[in-house]
């Protein structure tokens, strides 16, 4: 066992005596665990709403795109909303509902990791900052006391059922 | 745009006018944009340093394991060190660097949505607690004045070079 590690507390602390098949970080891969999954939901995030739009700047085929959006949607992280254009036929939007707008602090983590450890001298090519104050945002672990909690100070244990 | 996205600055308002080729998260996701990849730094992050346990504890077959350990490795998450056990050959273990360390939002931010969307009745198998004060622990977006930062707070602003 590193150093770096979580404690894994009371029956949790034998690793082979327990298994991970409900683990919330694989459930949750099961719905965003494609990189194109994350990237829709970056542009999502981004105010991109249109199919087009969508498959132009994630770089991926309009095959790809579809099936993404269609489990993103079915899963109910973007939800799809008829327009329709002078003289055009109906056609669908995506937006964020509250379930995907959730998922984004694990979506700016990447930034955050992405701009330091992937970027060109350190320097990703945009900085985020807060709206209000101008400063940068980053994506940090808290208790509900407000401490930092770095990765040894976080205990995992068996909820009671 | 809905009215949940970030707010795009300057030269990045229009989205068409910049494409996403050098987007941090995009970069990121080259390296831990597998399922695969993510349920390895977990194992890590909890303590499993072992050829043998990762295969076994994120479920993938030895060939999937080696790649995913080899190119986590390359990419600098883990670091191999060689081990012997008594009347054993050498062996390694995989351990924790800074930039393993490092990428623990993303994945305690997807423990967080998956505990919250993808758990029966919205209660996770097991909980995240600050080992010195005993408080829940989350995942947060915050601006370095520490203000919580909800999305449509965010302000993308190209970087100065």
């Amino acid at each position: 066992m590193t150093n770096d590690a979580v404690t894994l507390a009371g029956p949790l602390a034998d690793r082979r005596a327990w298994r991970t098949d409900r683990c919330p970080i694989g459930k949750a891969l099961e719905v965003v665990g494609t990189r194109s999954a994350m990237l829709i939901m970056r542009e999502a995030y981004y105010g991109t709403t249109r199919f087009d739009d969508f498959a132009t700047r994630v770089g991926i085929s309009e095959a790809v795109a579809a099936a993404r959006l269609r489990e993103l949607t079915d899963e109910g992280l973007l939800e799809r909303q008829p327009y329709q254009e002078a003289g055009q036929r109906t056609r669908y939007e995506y937006r964020l509902t509250e379930k995907g707008t959730d998922l984004a602090p694990v979506v700016l983590g990447l930034f955050e990791w992405g701009g330091k450890y992937a970027s060109p001298g350190g320097r990703p090519p945009v900085t985020l900052t807060h709206a209000e104050c101008g400063t940068p945002v980053h994506v940090t672990v808290r208790c509900e006391r407000d401490h930092h909690v770095a990765l040894p100070e976080v205990v995992v244990s068996a909820a009671r059922r």
